[in-house]
């Protein structure tokens, strides 16, 4: 995706109209061309076997209606593409024509950015409608090349193309985070600061958005599939089965990033706890070496008149000699328990 | 809902009835009417196609009696619209009654109130109860509306548009849940005090309730729709789909909140244990740096008669050096250990 | 239930035969006797449309032996109704007879009691048994009023009844363990003692066996009503679903309970975290404070000879002044950390 | 189970074959035999209506090829018959033969030893292999009793009578295991040492063991019954369906079990945090109390030619009344505080 | 697996080819060869009974070519089988042929390495393709030897006999994980250190990626047993069911071990906060033993003239007998206290 993006879609909103491409093609030939509205984009269904029209932007009202009254469909189906923001990715099946959406992600820093992309799929053509500045290059270099075998098929591999490229960008997201929770596993084992904390928190937060953006899509490929549709085809089946393997693949590497993070959190705080052990070590050993110390040269500092010991020549080299002796026998003691 | 709600709620039971309004339509007009009793407000069922009748407030037992002769009712659906206080959302199917409730959430501060509201829905009519005070703006609003879709369609789509501005008022409050959440979490990390703490639990437990109204709701609507009553006709069952899926989207999000309270509660810990680590290292540090200077000092304070050092005159500056060279070592040895 | 159950129970097994209490009715009439023997009680069964035996206490061997023969019953049966102490509440659908246990709760202080009753419905007739003590005036009184619906019903409908106010009991139960929750949340932030925290431990316990009655017999009602018997009629089966959706509320409120003791025990470990922090605050203030000031005045306590400051008339006032700018500094300086 | 059992195991594997012994009966009569090989034990069956051979030790390579002829058995029936140590409990339904395996539990001191027993279900005979020293008294007394039911029916209901003894002993191992945790309990209360905490860790080792063997026990129940087997015939289910719920109602108590013992580790962790309070409430109240004393004294020993006060008869005494005011205006805050 | 693998595996990248064996063999006679090429050993196919081709190393294109178009697979076979890298353990059932993979697992120190096995079943042909250096001569040497069942037996118990030995793998390395987790709690009761931690986490990964591999094996092996294929049949199933128990009896130990480990983090945590309490007492003790007596002889050190106990004789030696009283008392409360 190009950091262009939000930029476009700033423009787009104020007034531009969407991008609509146009790409028609069967096992013979393929004829790609933009459309101006969705009105003349619609008229190309029918002529090759495929028709696929990708929509970067946002329809306008008038547009949709277009599109309504062309294809009787649902005003739901409407709602749902006119609505903005990523929803929960879903299929509905509404008399010939299916509805998809699913999330794109799109990793910035530790924090997950969700858009929203839309689809039609119907007897002999296929809607896609993309935030402005997605671009579909691996599909559309796809259709490109004339060996490809997906020049040779239908609407429901073209949109089993589009959907595998949906994931493998997640699967690039999730080998990312993997990364990130590395440099953080890394970062907590060497300065434990408060900050590597917050990045944790920010992982864990990202980690759940990816689920949330994988498992339904789950749900909606198993649904194309196993559903009554004759939209999807035997042939095609396995390979919606093969993606259905690599949702669950992602779903495993997301929990395991998930086991991760939490193995991280138990960790740093097995690291604080023995830490502080260490920290009230040093704090005692210093403690109980020094306090009969300071005990005994206070004990000889005391003003009574008959202290007999305060005139023997060698008091002061016994008393030095015994709070040495002292000393070393409670740093033996403390060597032998094993604090230092 | 209007803040009114409790007061006027007392007044209603205190004697003055349910306020009773009758809403009677179909594609081509609308009639709408207050009634002063049950019986009169059932007379307007069938006139035209649909027939609402909103009863803001507790109907009093002989009016429930009058609904149970008029539509033949399970003795059972009287019990439950006499009970009083949030019950779990359910559906009853009765011979040809579908029997409904759901709860009406209301946040308020940090601690969500619930209030009961109870459907009759049947060939042609659709009663439904809410407490005093609570207004079905958004619905009334659509009958008034001539361009709206609900004129033109029956009451199966009358109870959707109900259940959906429920499942709306549900999104804003779980929205403002979040809102709060984002506030508190500022709040630990900027003071850490016991009141977020406490503010936690009291999010923790609203969130618990908002769950537990959405949860019920989400299996009342499946029901609904899975359910072999001809009440809900095949036109109008995407749209129970459709908030179907809303209340799937919602609990998304209601988990997410609790991970984040959770989460919240995690990182309180190890922000209470961290800045027990910093305590103590300051601790640790003015014991490790004064004690053994306090020995020193304590040990020239001695009486000994015989301490040659003494009298040297260079004794008094040696011993200051010495003890600013083991302050400074022993800083310099923190230092590298990365304690300050 | 009565405070002298234990009582009358060892009462009963010292010999002391079970009370037997014989209810039969129908639409017309009650009749109300009681039976010395189950021989005699059994012979009320087939005079009216339904006959009720209700036994307080434990049958002896060969009144279950009677029992057993007038019914041709499985010798399981009979071994479930001799066996002591509280099971797993169950349904057995044994040709034509339906054997069903429950818990009986009372909450005693912190602690939960369980008892045990037993019923075989069959045919025209229903037999309970239950400790001694247990009174079951609700559906006694129900059954003395003659504009009570329960008078023109069946066995489906009394056992309904009596399944009814068991789950009433649960719920006052569930009710007061909720104060006592309340309770203890109170004495945790007053006084956050370890008889608060055993007091929880208590808690849980008793949430653990409420948890456990309830959920078997909501198995057991669901079979009921599931069931291929036509022991229970079409008409009585919304009865049974709305007390099946009565045990759910109760498995709700029940886990919302132990949620609430959970968050408790998190809120007494936070509590114990931060009172360490304060105490080990307070500890660091002092020896911060002091450790220096100690050292300052042990510093012209030494003895040396050639110590110039000791003589200067000024010396002793200002290190009395260093002393004390000394100590105000590090005061302000925790207090512009948040110590105090 | 005979403390004798590992030695009669390790005798037996040197050479000495295992035990065989023959019960063959019917509603009239029973014969007992023992048997040295397994092609005599084999000739018994059918004679009566059930023969019941029962192996008690490891039965030699030749002894299960004769078993195997014998019954044109799968051969991996022989492998599993084999096999040493317990295995997980299973049923295999090889046409008209139903294998078995379970686990026979025996408690020392806190561990959990697993033996494995081996059983093979057919028309009219069943094989029971059970490890050296595992009697079987109490269904061999039960058959010995000419009044018992055992007596007049099939084989099914031996393999229930067999597999409800198993239960039974799971129960009072079970119960076993509720005295050591609640032993466990006091000790942590009493001393909390760290023993406790270790017998705490082997108690949660055996109940998973426990549980590992009731569990797929529970399944194979289930299996017997729900099979479509003529095998188990349909007056001897609901005995099979009790034995179920008695699995049921062990796994109960085993989780209570380990929730107690979970209880327990959380309850100890707030007791070891509450202990550390009190200790540096402890350290904390005797710094605070000796640190300004300390620094008191100190300035007085100080040696300035010009401290006015060190000349007047009432310093001394006013320095210690002093001194005395402020221990016990300490004392008061911190008794004010709640610290002792 | 031999230590070369990952050597062999290098020059088999660069260019040498995949080791190609094939053996052939019915209930009469076996024929082994090396085969050069992909096309010459799947000439070896429907010869006898059985063909199995084992492939150690990687295929290159045209030789997957070659086997695609032999066999008329679906791309996505080759797809797979092109591949590299474990993937998730799946079985795909396309027309005929039945295409399945699972992880070989390497226990490395506490590093569990995955590598990829492959497999195509059909009529009368077994396709194995493994990494290079894995042999696998369990299954061959059950080949040679003649009276082994294998000989005698299809395709599909070829299948589960080389199943049955990746269990076996797995069930070693689970032993194996056993002792490390074993060796790990030894040293943490040790010497508890940080490095015994890491170690602990190391287990845990490693246990995760092991439950990955048996998990969806689990459902492989489920999946050739319940599918409709007729290429598994009634004879070997019990084998593959004998198979499916053991994977379970895996998940059990895994699980198993993922509690030990769980348990051991619990245990050092608890250890953890023992000791703390244990130094922590060491440095109350000496705190509360010589602050007072610190106290006592800074107090006979004040400097004041008037202090009328400094001139008795008998002053200082009563100093020091309350001074070692005082001690003393201190000591007998806390040995009563048990904190020595």
């Amino acid at each position: 995706m190009d950091s262009t993006t939000l930029l476009e879609q700033e423009r787009s909103r104020k007034g531009r109209g969407a991008k609509i491409t146009v790409v028609s093609y069967d096992g013979t030939a393929v004829e790609k061309s933009s459309a101006t509205d969705m009105g003349s984009a619609l008229e190309w269904i029918g002529r090759r076997r495929v028709t696929w029209i990708l929509v970067q932007g946002k329809l306008e009202m008038d547009e949709l209606m277009v599109l309504q009254k062309w294809g009787g469909l649902h005003p739901l189906v409407i709602d749902e593409i006119a609505e903005e923001g990523p929803s929960r990715p879903k299929l509905m099946d509404l008399q010939g024509v299916i509805f998809l959406t699913w999330r794109l992600l799109l990793l910035e820093g530790l924090e997950v950015k969700e858009e929203r992309a839309v689809c039609l799929l119907g007897k002999g053509f296929l809607i896609t409608i993309v935030p402005p500045g997605v671009r579909m290059d691996k599909t559309m270099d796809a259709l490109g090349n004339e060996h490809n075998e997906i020049r040779s098929m239908g609407t429901d591999y073209l949109l089993y193309d589009i959907i595998d490229s949906v994931i493998d960008d997640y699967f690039s997201i999730s080998e990312e985070m993997g990364d990130l929770i590395e440099d953080a596993q890394d970062s907590i084992l060497n300065d434990g600061g408060t900050e590597a904390l917050a990045n944790v928190q920010g992982l864990r937060r990202a980690l759940i958005k990816v689920r949330k953006a994988i498992w339904p899509l789950r749900e909606v490929i198993n649904a194309l599939v196993k559903g009554q549709s004759d939209l999807v085809d035997a042939y095609t089946a396995p390979y919606y089965r093969d993606a259905y393997e690599h949702t669950i693949e992602l779903m495993d590497t997301v929990d395991t990033h998930r086991d991760m993070v939490s193995e991280m959190l138990d960790m740093y705080q097995s690291m604080v706890s023995n830490q502080l052990n260490k920290i009230v070590k040093v704090l005692t050993l210093i403690s109980v070496i020094f306090a009969p110390l300071t005990f005994i040269v206070g004990l000889y500092g005391m003003n009574f008149v008959h202290m007999p010991e305060l005139s023997s020549p060698y008091s002061y080299p016994a008393v030095l000699v015994i709070m040495l002796v002292l000393a070393v026998l409670m740093l033996l003691m403390f060597k032998r328990k094993g604090w230092f």
